[in-house]
């Protein structure tokens, strides 16, 4: 059994959908990031960075507990233990781990800075709101430019490089982008979003995500928690 | 022989560090971010993101050349390649990787904001400035809690976790960061500073690296290239 302790975010999705994709028995485990949950000492004995998700495997890959923080590490730990989704070969392993490191280092956290600048932060910064903007078109044209020769982001092969960014897409408009842009991308976001696993993946812990009423807790949904522990 | 196309920054160090340390033979390209080199076409084409660093190496896994972009995924990719720098079992593995996408999510990307807003920007923007300083000090406290109690990030041995921090550790006083506050941080920095590899990859291509001219060009050098290519 795995327990994942996570929240209905983008990063939370990426392994709620992994999680179903790969077929594997969960239990997700609510951490109410708008409450401060993940500051508790409890989470942070499995996820020293405060962020969800992190998750406990009852049967790590010694027979023993193991756990684990960082989407994308979780992303390569479940690839791994079920063998899909991480490429046919080892030359398709790495060309896999580009494009998630591509999520994890870029797609993911300029994409946070726009929803914080674009949406959440208490007064708009012109200079922060154009240079985050510009830099989610610039990395939807990355994409674009990918996926108008291939079906997925790592070749002919649906991988965790999709799984990752595949959440962060579903508030495109939020960051400034109009689909009509980037029309490969788009087939490629239709396509993933009308998977089953996908589908049923997105309705984990949605009912425990409350209205937020204000915009510090609306922020810390995407995993940008501003709080020096000294 | 493997070819990395780099430039003396952070993520270019990182994987200037590792194939030191690997022992591996390479030569060193330099891609000119401050002349724009990274958006010329020959380099897409093996860096589709027009970023540095990245790699063609002519013995890859299947014993044809491969090309790789991404310092995260290149690290992985050099550590399989030598069987080292990744931890000494599979549990080893996955908490070495769970670190390297703390540096590869967080500790890189938000520490380049910072140095963009307390530095490179052409205005001072306080909301920004404190946002991002505020974020390098909770970063700071994470290394910190974990390193009071063990050697290295994933634990008593070095591996590329620690390879891709410590670079953008070396900017620690651009971040607003006070080593005082973290005594063990800057005892886990001089250690790893003190290796013959670090010292020699610190001299890779650091000629190339000339006065940067205004604010745009030194921005790019942290990895932030702000062009929407459409």
């Amino acid at each position: 059994m795995i327990d994942v302790y996570s929240w209905p975010t983008p990063n939370g999705h990426k392994v709620h959908i992994m999680l179903e994709e790969c077929g594997l028995s969960y239990r997700a485990i609510p951490i109410d990031i708008g409450a401060g949950d993940q500051f508790k000492p409890a989470f942070l004995g499995i996820s020293p960075n405060n962020k969800i998700p992190a998750i406990v495997d009852s049967d790590g890959p010694d027979g023993k507990p193991i756990a684990l923080f960082e989407s994308g590490a979780i992303l390569i730990y479940l690839a791994s233990k079920v063998g899909r989704f991480l490429g046919q070969s080892d030359r398709e392993k790495y060309q896999t781990l580009q494009w998630l490191m591509f999520q994890v280092g870029g797609f993911g956290p300029m994409l946070g800075q726009a929803h914080h600048f674009r949406i959440y932060a208490p007064e708009k910064i012109d200079y922060a709101y154009e240079r985050y903007t510009n830099e989610a078109k610039r990395l939807y044209q990355v994409l674009e430019n990918q996926l108008a020769h291939q079906s997925y982001l790592a070749g002919d092969n649906y991988t965790v490089a999709d799984i990752a960014c595949f959440p962060w897409a579903r508030s495109a408009a939020n960051q400034g982008i109009d689909w009509a842009d980037y029309p490969n991308t788009k087939r490629w976001f239709d396509q993933i979003n009308d998977r089953p696993a996908v589908k049923k993946a997105l309705t984990v812990l949605a009912d425990y995500r409350k209205p937020l009423t204000d915009n510090k807790a609306k922020d810390i949904l995407f995993g940008q928690t501003q709080y020096a522990k000294k």
